[in-house]
């Protein structure tokens, strides 16, 4: 817990569309804002070149993913693009108890199982400023085949029509402001006031 | 309005206990964040040394300022130490339909009026790390004699137990800190969905 407001962390649900930036920004955001954790998600899709497991995602089989799921070791889970993606529930649990805030990076199906669990959490949706840049930025990954990069356009315009379940709308025009404004909103969060304990021991103790 | 968001502007009530930096806050905020204008209050105060009329506060007298009240023209109102304040209702209407943010610096009574007359407004609180360096900050300030500097600090007493009353509390340990802290949490409600208008064009029409 914070020494002074002693409050539990706040988890912070980053969804978006492929193509938005969702990964650049939350590696900038991580770099910029103290005292905030990352969830490193379970998958079973293959890594992408460069990716690190452990670090960018936990690489599992479908079979050790399917088994951790009737454990119940999820505290969300979600098909996409015919792979799993999961959120362990336990080292979740411990960052917030420990007061760190933990980023989150999901889809929108996981999103709606996490504000369920847990109703404090705050929830961010990127999307960047046009359907045709998203197109663009996902041609210029150069990670996707063709069929590939069409099936994830279709699938950004169901996405983005659930923007407005959640609280915070970043357009990612460019990533620099886009970056401070994940940054702001986080940051904005540790001073709600019903985020924080029952008083304010200086101020409302008689002296 | 936001040529993009079309959004109306937020309206942003501060608050704090005299001697919690309040005033030095608003300003370096006003100076740093964009689009943001400032409600100059109407009050029946004499001025303080070096204080202008029309941007510090409009001075008036008190059959003037009852004049006003039994026009309607306030949003809020409330006697503090003997003294009346004021918002004129009208140049903050003109101001939120034009989109911008517009920074309320009042006190708690003030504030319970607009929460309820304005429940899209966001609330901050401010308040001094402890009783004895407020009491520190009012002396130091010279501006009040010392019947004035205990009657400020029992009014402060009274005021820091509304403080939950509010969406956002920052404690003043450092200007720089809490002035980023305002502008922090005031760019973030620029991200709030709830607050953007009914839908993305670029993005939910047909390409």
């Amino acid at each position: 817990m914070d020494p002074v407001t002693r409050r539990r962390g706040t988890l912070v649900v980053v969804s978006a569309p492929s193509g938005a930036g969702k990964t650049t920004l939350c590696t900038e955001v991580r770099a910029m804002v103290p005292g905030l954790a990352y969830s490193v998600s379970v998958t079973t899709r293959p890594p992408r070149p460069g990716e690190v497991d452990g670090k960018d995602f936990h690489f599992v089989s479908e079979a050790t993913f399917k088994a951790m799921r009737e454990r119940n070791e999820f505290a969300e889970w979600a098909v996409v693009h015919d792979n799993f993606y999961g959120t362990r529930a336990e080292p979740l649990e411990q960052a917030l108890a420990a007061g760190l805030d933990v980023l989150l990076d999901i889809d929108t199906q996981g999103a709606r199982q996490l504000r369920t669990r847990y109703l404090e959490a705050i929830s961010v949706f990127i999307v960047a400023p046009s359907l045709a840049l998203l197109e663009q930025r996902l041609k210029e990954r150069k990670s996707d085949a063709p069929q590939e990069i069409a099936r994830r356009i279709a699938r950004a315009r169901q996405e983005i029509a659930a923007w407005r379940e959640y609280d915070y709308l970043i357009i990612n025009r460019e990533l620099k402001e886009a970056v401070d404004q994940l940054a702001n909103i986080i940051q904005a969060e540790r001073c709600r006031t019903s985020r924080l304990g029952l008083r304010l021991p200086d101020l409302t103790l008689p002296e």
